[in-house]
């Protein structure tokens, strides 16, 4: 049971009437996580949809080598593990408290429910798959390119944004940390440091505080089409 | 416009009622396409959503090295373009008609007010995109294998069901070509052709007519894991 306050909250639960806030808060429950402490196992049965009242979560993937990458943050508001809550099949990830955590959890039954009641709530998931399936694409190309300073360099370039003023530099405002970086880039932080260095070398990128600026788009993008015609020049 | 019982015949739209079915077909465009003629085109702006009354389509993305590579196969019945029809952006592959085929197109607009009108259809949808996003992640698991005869073992792996009959065997029923298989492991059809015929050798797969079975599925599973441990030993 939780209160219709903290599920207004939650993205994905703001548009919803007070009636159907009302039900969704008799059967929702709360569940409090200490730091460290796993909220969902990969490969788990469970099914739930889950949303972050409180704290912060990592989702967590397994590397080539076994060790355990951080991919992405999970905060106030947020929901997640949609996937197994839609299609009934294990979860995609892992998920940790990164801080003391409180997790609101829908079954997969009244979340279903709950769809039908609420066409806002669908409309958001589609729009959130669509979203994950276009991240992959880009990706999936990203690590077709043999040459992990050029795969890198394209995935810095997918993260860009224009920069504000019109200038024809690309900016990264938050740049992932390098171990994420190599999680997406499928290689190791090593290879990541010692990649950004050598583009800085280049003057391809420049550290601005939080930031990465890319100065020359068009000259980042040579290196990285060099990539795809040269295909095994240095391996990964 | 369109007859009802030609859009009966489309999976997604078989559960309609018959006024569904009517309003549909009013709203409906039929196009014919030549053989080898495109039918989508990758970033293309266009958002509807396709269906296939007749004839065979091939789905085609572009490899590393600038080919076109046939991902899979349309079927009259099956629908595509969902992606763009949901989230308004351009195409993510391109479709060309591998024989005279009839295509039907709903906007993006009446596509929007069917799911409305519709829950099966949300649904459907909802079904369609979890599954893509199932078989990306089984692939991105793939794809962070150094190692072309594990990556290509683990992809006939991922591919392969048990056999009937209760043996321990796996079979894959409908073998992708070696084309296909090497846009999946992105590696050269070359590349996949030699190692079919290496597992051949060692006994790990083996050829019974269109199908392939995987006669010891934990022997497989061996060589895979051997790869994740012994990282770049062959490269790609």
């Amino acid at each position: 049971m939780i209160q219709a306050h903290l599920l207004h909250q939650i993205s994905l639960f703001a548009p919803l009437s007070p009636e159907t806030l009302e039900w969704l808060g008799q059967h929702t429950a709360l569940h409090e996580y200490g730091k460290q402490e796993q909220v969902i196992g990969k490969n788990e049965p469970s099914t739930e949809l889950l949303f972050l009242i409180k704290g912060r979560l990592l989702v967590m993937d397994v590397a080539q080598d076994g060790q355990e990458v951080g991919l992405h943050i999970i905060q106030p508001g947020d929901y997640f593990g949609e996937l197994s809550a839609i299609d009934g099949l294990p979860r995609a990830a892992s998920v940790r408290a990164m801080e003391p955590s409180v997790v609101g959890k829908l079954s997969r039954e009244c979340f279903q429910q709950l769809m039908s009641m609420a066409p806002s709530v669908t409309r958001a998931m589609l729009d959130r798959f669509a979203l994950v399936i276009r991240a992959n694409n880009k990706r999936r190309v990203i690590l077709s390119i043999n040459n992990v300073q050029r795969r890198v360099a394209a995935l810095l370039l997918s993260y860009s944004t224009p920069e504000a003023g019109g200038r024809k530099a690309l900016v990264i405002r938050q740049l992932p940390t390098q171990h994420e970086l190599a999680a997406m880039a499928n290689t190791s932080r090593e290879s990541v440091s010692r990649v950004l260095r050598s583009l800085m070398e280049q003057g391809l990128i420049v550290r601005e505080g939080r930031a990465l600026v890319i100065p020359d788009p068009s000259a980042m993008d040579r290196l990285i089409q060099n990539a795809q015609r040269g295909a095994e020049d240095s391996g990964k």
